[in-house]
């Protein structure tokens, strides 16, 4: 019988045990990750470990956008060519770097850190609306970028009650067929709501 | 624009940097994983890290068969309810716990380390074949269990030759169809070739 449960090793039931416990691997794909990390030279399985043991080390998040930064204030902040009067408010460091990703949003942003969740024990006070809310005033807009399920619009409508007294507008994303859609393929509801929401043509 | 490429932060590029080195996991799969650590308490990601580092500074290989061990022998070796005189010769140590799984083998391993293959400029001497042929003696069965492909082949042609003077036997797994197997969906090669490889009947 093979010591440690079914390891040779217990270095090696370590890494695997730890590596499974990331989303999405399963404890087969975990023992193919340590056993390739194992074949690595001694200093790329350190300089691995480094890296991770820096998203605990050295990572800070922004003082204004509650965005993951290398200081006090992250890069989008910092950059005076964006516009600091159009706030985006969004759930995650993921929405911040997937909205970048399109090239077309100029502004700055605000990272709540979660959605309003009641049945996952989240509520207002877990996420930064205190901090959203003391950002918002005449003549700035607020863009709602949450997501369309129950949670992302009480969160929105949550936001909305706090900060409609300040003066701002708010502003959600469009919400319709995706550019290049088929209508065949189209769920009832987008497509039902798109044309309810049906815009002027602009040839 | 924000900075550091496409990440706001250098800490978090250098661990999906890092977490992306893994076979089989994208950049976007690397940058899921490192949001999923940067979650954590910072306890988790430093025994993480610690586990990965255990692969580089706590991992040995067994003195007789090159099995990843904790000490200077495996559990196998160590292990004298095992039959000692079958040598079971594999590529890797995943071979060993896939074999292990099955239940079916009680003998000892000798791991190779690879495979001979010109191409990736992998020779006899790269392997531990020359432990082997030290381990190979009259009385002894060596069981090569190596992949069925050029250099699977060309490897367990080489061991044979190297050991055939020692008077063991040397044996290979059976191949056939798989158990279960639709002949329908066999293919045409491993079809073939049970055929020619017919065994008697054993009701």
């Amino acid at each position: 019988m093979i010591q440690t449960g079914n390891y040779p090793s217990k270095a090696l039931a370590d890494a695997v045990e730890a590596i499974s416990s990331l989303p999405g691997v399963g404890t087969r794909s975990a023992l193919r990750l340590a056993l390739h990390l194992l074949r690595q030279p001694a200093e790329n399985i350190h300089r691995f470990a480094a890296a991770v043991n820096g998203l605990a080390d050295s990572i800070h998040y922004c003082k204004t956008c509650m965005m993951v930064a290398d200081g006090e204030q992250c890069g989008i902040c910092a950059d005076q060519r964006r516009d600091h009067d159009t706030i985006c408010v969004v759930e995650s460091v993921r929405d911040v770097l997937s909205i970048e990703a399109t090239g077309q949003y100029h502004g700055v942003y605000h990272v709540l850190g979660g959605i309003i969740s009641p049945i996952d024990g989240i509520g207002p006070s877990d996420l930064t609306i205190k901090e959203l809310v003391a950002r918002a005033s005449a003549g700035k807009e607020i863009i709602l970028a949450l997501s369309g399920d129950v949670e992302g619009e009480t969160t929105a409508f949550y936001i909305y009650r706090q900060v409609e007294g300040s003066g701002c507008t708010v502003t959600t994303l469009a919400r319709g067929l995706g550019f290049g859609d088929d209508l065949e393929y189209a769920d009832s509801l987008t497509l039902g709501r798109s044309i309810v929401a049906r815009q002027p043509f602009k040839p």
